[in-house]
């Protein structure tokens, strides 16, 4: 088993090395773990976000556990020397088409939303966002017009694209509550009506699931409104960047969230994919120990579920992470005043 | 001054009709009104949900006051005769490059968001939506590639169309709190790379403003976790859809929101522009005397404020809105018992 540790820019490090704490202690016979880098820190070492060595490392593994990429100094670099380059770069050249966003809330930490606790409560839902085409890997460009220079970018989805992910989320239904609400912008797009078409298609394989469709503009608003009546959000590229956002934000603890991109390739263990926490690089609180490494955490346990076939350790950790999360340890974000390395910690003394 | 009125579908009818009688009792001399039909109701009696004749209408008037479209029954109709087409059919054929959604919370109705109240009363924000562009008005098309049939939009922005739609915004954040947020996806859309930099262009000639710059899944999260940080949001057509009903969702009280869709036409009084309730036809409340008519009345405030240049009678009936929204008159929305027709009463006896 072959894991590859890319921490990348900002906190990204920090977090990841709690995350690695947790995988030492866990001990898995037969596991190497290789560690390159990502983003800025790559751009600045190697000239490239994400070096040809890191991709090819990448590809190597059986899953990749990535911290964050962000760096202020890189600002200014054009696009493709950007360290948001080397996440769409790991993306399309990975494969990892099926992005899986849990947004929960944690017993006892519904007042960190910014909605009412009774609201904010209710959330659990899963965001099944497709990560390989749409808007973001279309043809694009600049060129001439009436109007002077003009921006332009291709969208578009294909039976084959929609129906790949589509077979993800339903199947993501079955295990949850067994509803998938498909969001797209039918009464304007054509690749929506391709989208609804095929999503309509698939679901008479899953009889069992309840479909319905929302209109994205009447999803961001229902997600404020009653969140608490999503369980799984099938969706494409571009809205599933806003909606998982906010639905992120919506539960409010944002350092908690983790997430997974997950490919087509299946490993000897499992599916292989790339996992991450949902916050980024935060480059006004890294180094400083601020950071919360929980979402790092449970995106290792993530890791373990979906690509290494270890169910039980994913449910470890996920148990003493909630363990943590109802103690009184907790971190900045969380308004409280243990550390990264504390939390670390307190996730370790309750794995059990 | 003619005025042509466009009830459409639903609770169009009878929300416009209490707006119709705050305009009676303000008897505006010189004053002709136009009734047409658009929508579902259009398409039924005349086979086209934007009919020749409720567009020349429409063309000949100074301003318009729309209810909304919508309606179940022609769901399954094929795309181009929908209701909502009568919408976009308006937009493109009036010139309609400018939607103005001011969200803001009412004191006393912090409570109808499902925000936490502290978080609802911090909400003062205009989205200021290109509304001509964008991947809505692009070529689309289905096509066949190697994974089946592809549906397929062209996005864009050219100079001349950001430019037009940032003197908007940036005119609009002069007139309150001076700050202005270019909303965008500039590290992904080469369409978003011309916007920023076309924005940033303008906002020269706009030095009292202070912009920054959000990109849409930020915005997104930043609209839940502290929405009382915008003033002004600028952006294009299809992120302004989402962030301006995620605005509306927030600020709770839907029924209150209206909205202004501005052209480039100056009329004699004022700029030519359609003006609307946020909510939509509401179908299953329809003719039951249950809608709330006051986004449909604040819609007129708007339509006389900037089409016919009566600054006063609009700031009549703004003030006369706030007295009844402040009082015990409330609709079923809002958790009271009162009718359409007897909050439509109770604005007409508090203007004053
Ligand atoms: C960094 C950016 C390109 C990326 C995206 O838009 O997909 C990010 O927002 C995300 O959601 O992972
Ligand atoms: C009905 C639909 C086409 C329209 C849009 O997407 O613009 C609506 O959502 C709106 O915002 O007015």
């Amino acid at each position: 088993m072959k894991i590859a540790i890319l921490p990348g820019d900002g906190i990204g490090p920090e977090v990841t090395e709690q995350a690695r704490r947790v995988l030492d202690v866990l001990s898995l016979p037969g596991l190497t773990l290789f560690e390159g880098d990502v983003g800025g820190i790559a751009y600045k070492r190697h000239g490239h976000p994400l070096p040809q060595e890191t991709l090819d490392m990448a590809r190597a593994a059986d899953a990749v556990l990535f911290g964050a990429v962000g760096d202020p100094e890189c600002d200014d670099l054009p696009r493709e020397h950007r360290p948001e380059q080397a996440i769409l770069g790991l993306r399309s050249e990975l494969g990892l088409f099926a992005n899986l966003r849990p947004a929960a809330g944690y017993p006892g930490l519904e007042d960190m939303s910014s909605l009412k606790p009774e609201v904010a409560r209710g959330i659990d839902l899963l965001v099944v966002r497709e990560l390989n085409g749409d808007v973001y890997f279309g043809d694009k460009g600049e060129r001439d017009s009436d109007g002077g220079r003009e921006g332009w970018d291709a969208m578009s989805y294909n039976e084959a694209e929609v129906r790949r992910i589509a077979h993800t989320g339903f199947l993501a239904a079955q295990k949850r509550r067994k509803r998938l609400t498909s969001v797209d912008k039918a009464n304007v797009l054509e690749t929506s009506r391709i989208w609804r078409e095929t999503v309509i298609e698939v679901a008479a394989e899953y009889p069992d699931v309840e479909l319905d469709h929302m209109y994205v503009d009447n999803a961001a608003m229902q997600m404020v409104r009653s969140p608490g009546q999503f369980d799984v959000i099938l969706t494409g590229n571009l809205f599933g960047d806003i909606l998982s956002d906010q639905a992120s934000a919506c539960v409010g603890s944002i350092g908690l969230l983790a997430s997974a991109s997950l490919g087509e390739r299946q490993t000897e263990y499992g599916t292989f994919g790339l996992y991450e926490p949902i916050h980024g690089s935060a480059p006004d609180i890294a180094g400083q120990g601020k950071a919360n490494p929980i979402a790092a955490i449970l995106s290792l346990a993530m890791l373990l579920r979906h690509s290494l076939g270890r169910e039980t350790e994913a449910g470890r950790i996920e148990r003493a992470v909630s363990t943590v999360v109802a103690s009184d340890v907790r971190g900045a974000d969380l308004g409280g005043t243990a550390s990264t390395g504390e939390i670390g910690d307190a996730v370790l003394r309750a794995l059990n």
